[in-house]
């Protein structure tokens, strides 16, 4: 299984509307990938390892598929839709990584 | 419930040992932590957003528990004999992020 990340850096002053996150986007994300999207999770960032400092990312969704072939067959058909959705929730320009879920 | 998540950045030539980080540390950390860790997952970095890029986590993993106070609580205690036992798989620092579960 593999897991592919998606996380918004934080930087002060940027834009995140997590209700918008949670409620459309993230449907919208797991209605498009269907069965192909095994698990999913979805974080809202508090805090970094040492107190009083901010979190490296303000949120992040992590997407379970039984593949790197199955992820891209199931989002790569969508990922225009759901690009084009970002600016209603954020400014902020995400970063991703794709993981071995061990 | 919240989510404690660490990260162990990638920077070329460093040592990771994924076997004992899995089998040795891991065990570790949830045996001391016991009930207070709810779920618990463990990453391993396969690559970047951009096809040929590097993930930007060689490795990570993440604990799930009821509030910050009840992580603190369960890992504080262990905290020097589990950041011992670092140097051991790897010599990389690690950031760290809490966040909480959507």
């Amino acid at each position: 299984m593999i897991k592919v990340s998606v996380m918004y850096p934080h930087s002060d002053g940027a834009r995140f509307d997590h209700a918008y996150y949670r409620d459309k986007h993230m449907p919208l994300v797991l209605t498009r990938m269907g069965s192909a999207c095994k698990e999913h999770s979805v974080d809202k960032g508090l805090a970094g390892g040492r107190p009083g400092t901010p979190p490296l990312y303000v949120a992040s969704c992590h997407l379970i598929c039984d593949s790197v072939e199955a992820f891209n067959a199931a989002f790569g058909p969508h990922v225009k839709e759901i690009t084009a959705d970002t600016p209603n929730y954020t400014d902020i320009k995400p970063v991703m990584q794709i993981s071995e879920v061990v």
